[in-house]
């Protein structure tokens, strides 16, 4: 019985390499992609920050525009703080909007960071640029998304750019090459009043 | 008209800061957090990646252990090395496992990383651990479940431990404090003939 289980697992796992190397074989591509984490669930940031530590690892050079934040994490500071040639971090956001109560210097500062991504996309020398809760922008209206995703789908072909932030438009989704839903099972926020802590949230 | 329109949107924004300090007001906890990343879609590596980035950044030691990889990736190691003394990671599979067709070996392999795993939650020298594609050796009964979960819930309270891969056990998602599923919404590989590219996959 023992001997038939290990010739079934071998037989099985043969037909799934077979399939993964078809796979795999058709896929020859390379392009710059544009890539949309959203959803209601952590890690939209998280993510995207993984690969712009993946990119700098290779030797590239990415920009990072944050549209919600004033300051950059003390974590990811220390990090890429040690490869200054490769990063550029540009926290553009002064607070969450809810704090500034002022919708006229919430545009002003959202079309601010654009500015910053749009020179970045435009910057042959970035080979990724992450906008970061650049949607919640786009859902406020702070930005109009006809003058965003023009600059988004007309970017060199082999640039890399990442937007993050939930309720992504619909015109985004439909672009995207990439696009991954966040989805919220448990929270410790909103469960057991656990605070923010360092490592897991900034 | 448009005064009334930022009025309008001032006093949304006072609500929602309200509530939004209401609610972080009661959050006073800290605690060594069990997470799970799961879910068919991407991200859920890059995000632990992300996570492990920011705690070496505030200084903390971070133990990785990868359970369906041999090699750390480039990217990754170029950003780690910058940090020795901060992170100890552990490449201990040899492939994914329809690449290795031997089930007793693929046990073997996974028992000589779940060894490493134990060792790092046990060890009180490590802040943070991630079990890097450990579901996937829970989905194929590699391991047994029930001697995983109590180390993983016995470990110390200040601990955060982050197990990834998808189709996390449900008795895992029961005792997590944060799960969050990666879903799939578009993906290049299988749409676009896109091949794995650096700073995007590895």
């Amino acid at each position: 019985m023992v001997e038939r289980t290990e010739k079934r697992h071998t037989e099985k796992m043969k037909k799934k390499q077979a399939a993964h190397d078809k796979i795999m074989a058709g896929k020859t591509a390379e392009k710059g992609l544009l890539i949309v984490h959203t959803g209601k669930g952590k890690g939209k940031t998280t993510a995207a920050l993984g690969m712009v530590v993946r990119a700098i690892g290779h030797g590239k050079k990415v920009g990072v525009v944050q549209f919600v934040k004033g300051a950059m994490a003390t974590g990811e500071k220390a990090v890429f703080d040690a490869f200054p040639g490769n990063i550029e971090f540009k926290p553009m956001g002064e607070g969450f909007t809810w704090d500034t109560q002022d919708r006229a210097r919430d545009i002003a500062v959202a079309r601010g960071a654009w500015d910053e991504v749009k020179r970045m996309i435009e910057d042959p020398s970035y080979d990724m640029v992450l906008a970061d809760e650049l949607n919640i922008v786009l859902r406020y209206d702070y930005l109009p998304l006809e003058e965003v995703l023009p600059v988004l789908t007309g970017r060199a072909p082999m640039k890399h750019v990442i937007v993050t932030g939930r309720n992504a438009p619909e015109a985004l989704v439909a672009e995207a090459d990439l696009v991954t839903e966040m989805t919220l099972v448990k929270h410790p926020f909103r469960e057991q009043g656990v605070k923010a802590q360092p490592g897991i949230e900034y």
